[in-house]
């Protein structure tokens, strides 16, 4: 990911385009891409989306959504010098304490207070 | 990151989550997780959102949204098996080509085509 | 709608927020407003959030987010002066055009080139 | 409104595409033409994006997106028997106490709690 972090970097400083990433700019444009990778899954089942069943063609468009949502949070994470990696380590661990073990279990609409 | 995905992968097994991580629920996750980004962006400039101006609150919460993103991104990845650096990678091969240094100084709205 | 217009344009007049509705700005709030409709379907199955049966009080939070979504369209359609009426029926009219009745019945998935 | 109700509804039944229009699937969709409209605006400065300044083609691009999110929205709201212009309605009504004029003049952020 640091060698990730330095590539894009460099990309968008050779294109003079850095003016254009600010972190608001950025989230709009990952948020973008997401928006994509809900429009290849909108009308499949789940089932559909699963990687036994998933035809071949859409799991190339998916594998390029997820690059560039990468790439774009890798660059509003070195835009505000925020490490990912450590990060998700400690949202694990808030997560952790939030949904207990032996409370969750198969009770993710409950716990994620998703249907009541 | 490999550690984090078994991490994850740990997570959900152990509370039984893994029944609802189908990639499409997993894309709505992030979709909505970079809802949330938006949500911090939205009514401030462009000036606002970067690394010297942001307040510590915002900057904290964009953290934590950030690493939602980067753990649904990871699931995703992970229950397709998709090599996330590799993507990327080739991602930036491509982009690199598409947007030729020479051509692209500092016209970002060009070459996105987004704006004509 | 048109009554609606007026009384959000009254609205942000009142608040002086005017200022902060770019049509820019006024787009991410949107998303964001999507991504929280998101949030409510995410864990849930197809079935599970049809009308008969969804649960009362997802009922009730996805009324306020449909709400908060159409608020915003009506906001930037009236700061960019588009008739969204007008343009969701030349939309239709387009559609009806490039999905015809008879090689569309029941195949939205070749359709929409979702999978292939 | 009501006319345009139907005429989706006749679309789709037309073409047995009911059966895809879940609003868990439908929620996906809206939010993917919401991230199209993200696109559009996200490496374009605030100023760019209104009235006076959007360039032609953009504006037909944005008029596009408008017309699907409202063409996403009503069918949701279809589906699930929601009136939206009674819930924009109440929304309003709850959103003028929440911000009562005298406290929120130009402050938008404040009251929002975007910043602090």
């Amino acid at each position: 990911m640091e060698d990730l972090k330095n590539r894009l970097r460099q990309f968008a400083n050779d294109r003079n385009w850095d003016q254009f990433h600010s972190p608001k700019n950025l989230a709009m444009a990952l948020s973008g891409e997401a928006g994509e990778l809900l429009e290849i899954f909108q009308w499949l089942k789940e089932d559909e989306t699963i990687a036994s069943n998933i035809s071949p063609k859409n799991l190339e468009r998916v594998k390029e959504e997820l690059a560039d949502i990468f790439i774009y949070l890798i660059r509003i994470a070195d835009k505000l010098d925020v490490d990912l990696v450590r990060e998700a380590n400690i949202k694990i661990e808030k997560n952790s304490e939030k949904y207990p073990v032996d409370l969750s279990r198969g009770n993710a609409i409950k716990y994620n207070r998703r249907n009541d």
